[in-house]
């Protein structure tokens, strides 16, 4: 089957029967309310990418298995040169649409079940990863979209899954029948989830036989009966109900996270990964995060390339340009935008095979990138904002320059240098402002310091990758203490 | 006149006549609308303080003109102490309403008038500081609020006043009338403007004599004619016309901004302050300018204590309230935001009296505060939401609970650690959301910046005020250079 | 008995009869060594300003014992004048001598101790505070040093004092004589013990039951028997042996620390102050660690005041002094320096009297103070070398400037721009190589994160001290919560 | 002609009659002297890594010109490959000598004059490229050192060089005689020029036609008439004149640098690579600027590992390196360590071939890379000595620890925890002394300024270099403003 164009893509979702709900109301269908239509738009994008002269080159590749042209999100890599576009594909996708396009934790999903259920059959002599290697080829045929579904609701987050007084706050399984399993339990945090055909669901931590029957990795349609997806609210999210909604400030695109219930869910035998072997829960969960925490040192970069330049551009139309503390500031955020990008790059460079033949980027580099991630889109926002100035907090409607008594003042006295009108000036403040503080901030601020994993868990996989023993051994022998025994 | 109470204030507003637009609507009173309305609650609340026992002590104070107790925010100060209490006072204003509460501005505004008037009668003989104190005498009187009225539109920033191109860019002085002036232009992000009983205009910068017309500082009730304020936009503004609204995450209070059109104002004599003495341009915005910075050392520190509060009750109601790397975390917010608290209380401690009897306080320091202030909140607020969870952005609206359906799950996955329930967990994430990416993040985080001079501004006087010629002689010394000729 | 000078002084230090070791040679007096001498000079220097017009005003006081004038290093601070007075003379001295002058611990711990042997003496009814005061009469009567004796050798820091292998690495009591107590032990990072009259020792840290015997605070002179001291060895302490010693950089003063061993030492009784009463260890730590951290936002920031302007007149040297981005780096590096001193000023601004009488600084912004200076001149020491240029480290010795053959090229090629010479330039980048990399830097950076305790003691201070459950409650209250119970 | 052994190349150096002043004398050989030696070590490991088992294959390569294995310091890149080893090779060698070894500026210097005359030629017409192919044969064919020249005495940094008041405070050609050309200046800060065989030379900054005589690039041997060497002073040099030398920490290794002064020194045609074509200086500038910021994020990042190494072993050794601070320091070290050698991996990672066949690295990551090193290694020392603990700066000298009378006292109070003697732990102490305040502090701290540019002159070429037009068309479009013009 061909790949599908945007619109096949965006029917696709329409003819879905997935259980959405929206501020209290089932949805007819995401694509067409205002508030969920950006975050659909955004995935879509990654469609269009794909047909379009100029980037097909980057957003395509060729499927290991069928052979066929694929979508490189559906990929399974298989080169460094493949790790390194991938990176360099969610920078070009994060500048386009500047906001989360979803897509890419189903790609890092799909890469890290695949390596890993080889390594379980390994061990155990289960037959999973041919399974999931079926379960591939059906996304390859039909050009479809992947939803990784991890964080559990946890409860008590100093307990572990068997020891929660409700067993459900983590997913498990709850009954075996004939031909599958029925699992419950909850996922929080699901980017793209509504937007996506298949999900695939893991377990969010390292796990004990204690707690086995955590331990399940599976694939269901986003519409399987049982499944319920309750949209997240994000900052300033109604002002897409609003006309024409300039005020949203990134006009067209936006991203997406929802709770997703299931409550009993029938997984049938052919689509399950993991079933008990827990001592996989542990790789799994870190063979995901490092490839997730590599991907954020593409997307974030590309959101931060498009806040640089509307910074730079609010900078001209004020002429504030040329001053040496404003080009500073540049300076800085393009630094620590680059940064990020940096151990990306390095983390997908010095990536390595992984026995089941596909590849996989460096662990430490990708920890590196991101724990850099959950802190410089913080500066960067600052430094945005200094640039851009109070008004950015305290312009009115962009609707109201029309208006027939106040729009002349606006108009005026909210024009920036000779040439800049008004209109130009804050439409530039409200992207600033969707980014920094709008629906925008919710993935470039706050999923990057928990996106992936929070910043603790970076810096403990840090602490364990680094070589500290050479380096002690290098420390002992310099200071002439010898060798250490 | 004996002060007002709470209700008295709301009640002045609610018959006052100025010409307010909100969202394209010319707003009935600011005080019933829902957007509107925590704006004006927050400024209300330094009336409750001042006539409730436990704050009253702190709240109020002796005018030195009419020997009658005043609300310490309308005081003239005379004394290191009222600096310091000024400063403490904002603290716990901050802690009580976690949002801009509008009227510092007012306050140092009214002390800078003060003493900058008696300079220039002194250097000019010209008689604005009896007519100041005239005005003060009328808001003792009764109990009045007053907003400051600095920002201009700028339009081009690398050019002065007189060399805009639309010279109304600037607030100039365009007619002299018998008994006074009127005036034209428009001011910027005023704070409080909209729920004040009168404006203090004042330059917004250093003048040269060919910008002699832009020299005016004076006074108007807010609803003089020709006045119009425009409000300002804030993110997720309009959650507060949501029923019962608990998505605002702040409940009860707001800041607002708003842009104030003086559309060719009569000011009459005795109202004028300042009329072309253009050197003293510069020296009451750098006084005001000092007082201000320094104010930002109490308020924004009250707000950030309700943040830090939010995320220590968050980490306790998920159960990491016991981790090191959250103790860390708290520990580094709360050091962040005592830092900012040190320099504003240093700079009150080192106040010293001016010419006209006042005090004010040390510049230096002032601007030391609000150097910080530009920088801490926004890692701590990278802080509260590292330990608030991604949960901050991905829960529903929190009326969802109550949803039939849907409401079940929630409750069931939301809910944190044993006897903690979802309502308890997501009103303080939403509170929050509201200081970090909502309403509150306008003035905590933005008007961090940029309120009473962009950072930039507090690196020019911090060279400026720094004794740098003494550091070096100590240097030359020190190294056996001998003194310097 | 008349106040001392400083040649007064310096004779009293050479008819000591201390036991000095350095580089394992016994001194025959500390001042006349040339490594030693400038940190003998350094405190002489308290002695020279307090007899020198213009700051005798600042360096000296009143006695509260005798009524007799005293050096303000001795003075036991009776009110917030006297506390800031305290900050702002350690400035004034940090900036004379760029270095550690040694005075503040005494004063510092006479202060803790003065406070709480009068807490002790309520408790237990034992008369420690009594004594204390005639100890206190023979220092002003005498106007004597005192050096503070704080921390112990420590061993397995994992483990209590009783709890090690080897008793003796917390200084205890191994006996009890009539008359009096024989103590072993070593007290480490003794700073200017050797340059000091009476050494005061003290526990260093909170005690249990079973570390009684440690329980233990008394006062002996320096030259007691069985007191040795091993000096410490700093960075390029060996230059102060070249001729004439330019290359030294701080030409004059330095500071010293030293190994203290107490090897059976026999005290008398009316020189303990605390014998057993482990409860109040705790206390005096506590005490005395807020003092002194208060204090290093007096002394630091003096030295960072010369770093600071030794930066500045490289610029001019070298014509860099009008780019902005030097400027821009100078004035981060006021800021930071100021940041320090602000905390210090808030600090005693905010103190209160003790149960003695006598004042206390506010212990958070203590503790705020000292984290800052446990970061910042590091962050200032960047800054100066990032101005000064590489040079800083690969310039030749002074002294090659007069040589024969080479001489004429360093003149030639190490000049600044017009009308400045090489020895000029040269000179003050040695005194930044000082303070950096040199002798100063053992006080300015390296004690600057361990003097008066490392910063995770600092953290744990600012955690207990901030009052968090005020701040919970006002987010309780802002959210919708309600009161908590 | 064979590879040189170690011993060899000291031989060579012996051999060398250069001229080297150190401390105002005449060095005999650089080899012998005890504060030359470490830095002849250092580079002689370089070549004992290249004949050793284990790193051969790191260390050699093949040459292109002569097809025989050569060092790889001397290899000129023809791969990503190629570039990503070198990156790797340094960190290696920063490891094993936690110091600079001095070859690698040499190694950028020849790949960039390879590959910028090339493009001379390509403009000119000249046939420099020819000439340096024949250098590097003979380099190639005699396994020598090259040292690059490049900083100039500027005198005064506001002025260009033809308009200094003295012509020679940049490099120039003073006298074109037959046969070649004659020279006169100085280059400052030449790292490693006393232990090298060829000198390069190269403009230190673009140039303009007013400073043609300026445009000059060429190779001498180190020993051409002339040619005089001052070595530089470091922090505690002179300890490697004290017995046996264990308080000198880093016991065998060290970097140096030294003024090179040209007193009319004669270069012949065959060695001159560029002669007033002074279009080319500035590409030559920063292309060897761009090699040379990729490879310290190499070399800095082995010293890294030694120092995060040594710290741990200091924690372990007092029993604290289970403390939850600890490893959180520890892990943000390693964290900013990684980062550096990001920078470098992307950088050499994303490199391509240059018109003459070389390879280049990505020039934007390479400042990234670059700027990170102005400050990533103060924190890290910063936390190293947090780490260490306060004996780091008050230590005795090591060999107290034999001395009669306090040696015991040494032994017993400055032992760690069970089982560790007090050398262990002083010896791994005077190792972080020595990287963070000694001679290795000169490379790891002010040379990571410093070298290869100062940290403004990376930030003007991250401006340059983003593709910020890129990203504001995103932005326009994003916001509804549509294309730009």
């Amino acid at each position: 089957m061909p790949m599908m164009n945007r619109d096949q893509y965006l029917d696709s979702l329409r003819s879905s029967d997935h259980s959405v709900y929206l501020l209290g109301k089932r949805l007819q269908n995401v694509v067409d309310h205002p508030i969920s239509r950006p975050a659909a738009m955004a995935i879509a994008e990654t469609y269009q990418q794909a047909e379009q002269d100029g980037s097909k080159g980057l957003y395509t590749t060729v499927s290991h298995i069928t052979g066929e042209p694929i979508n490189r999100f559906s990929h399974i890599q298989h080169s460094v040169e493949d790790l390194v576009s991938k990176v360099v594909m969610l920078r070009d996708m994060g500048r386009k649409t500047a906001c989360c396009f979803q897509r890419c934790a189903g790609t890092d999903c799909i890469n890290s079940v695949y390596s890993i259920t080889f390594d379980i059959d390994r061990q155990y002599g289960t037959r999973y990863h041919g399974r999931f290697r079926e379960f591939i080829r059906h996304i390859h045929d039909n050009d479809l979209i992947v939803a990784a579904c991890m964080t559990d609701a946890k409860g008590d987050r100093s307990l572990p899954p068997s020891g929660q007084a409700d067993k459900d706050q983590y997913l498990r399984v709850v009954e075996k029948t004939p031909g599958g399993i029925v699992v419950r339990g909850a996922k929080l945090h699901i980017t793209g989830g509504v937007n996506s055909h298949e999900l695939i669901v893991l377990p969010t931590r390292a796990l004990q036989e204690a707690d086995k029957e955590y331990a399940v990795a599976f694939a269901v349609p986003a519409d399987t009966q049982g499944i319920t997806f309750i949209y997240g609210r994000q900052p300033s999210d109604t002002r897409r109900l609003e006309n024409d909604t300039p005020d949203a400030g990134n006009l067209y695109y936006g991203g997406c996270e929802a709770l997703v219930v299931f409550d009993d869910v029938f997984v049938p035998e052919e689509r399950i990964f993991m079933n008990g072997e827990y001592p996989f829960a542990g790789p799994l969960v870190e063979l995901f995060a490092a490839h997730h925490r590599c991907s954020y040192g593409g997307c974030k970069v590309g959101v931060g390339d498009v806040l640089i330049g509307a910074a730079a551009a609010i900078a001209e139309s004020q002429g504030t340009d040329r001053a040496s503390h404003i080009r500073d500031k540049l300076a800085e955020m393009i630094h620590m935008n680059e940064c990020l990008h940096a151990a990306a790059i390095a983390s997908a460079s010095l990536g390595r095979a992984t026995p089941a033949g596909s590849f996989a980027v460096d662990p430490l580099m990708a920890n590196v990138c991101k724990l850099n991630i959950t802190r410089f889109p913080f500066e960067i926002s600052r430094l945005a904002q200094d640039i851009a100035g109070g008004l950015l907090v305290t312009m009115p409607s962009l609707d109201d320059q029309q208006h027939d008594e106040i729009g002349g003042y606006i108009k005026k006295y909210m024009a920036g240098r000779e040439g800049v009108d008004s209109d130009h000036r804050l439409r530039l403040l409200r992207l600033v402002e969707n980014i920094t503080m709008g629906t925008g901030a919710v993935s470039y601020l706050t999923e990057s310091i928990h996106g992936a994993g929070s910043p603790q868990a970076q810096k403990i996989m840090i602490l364990r990758l680094a070589e500290m023993e050479k380096s002690k051994d290098c420390a002992f022998h310099l200071c002439g203490l010898g060798p250490r025994e």
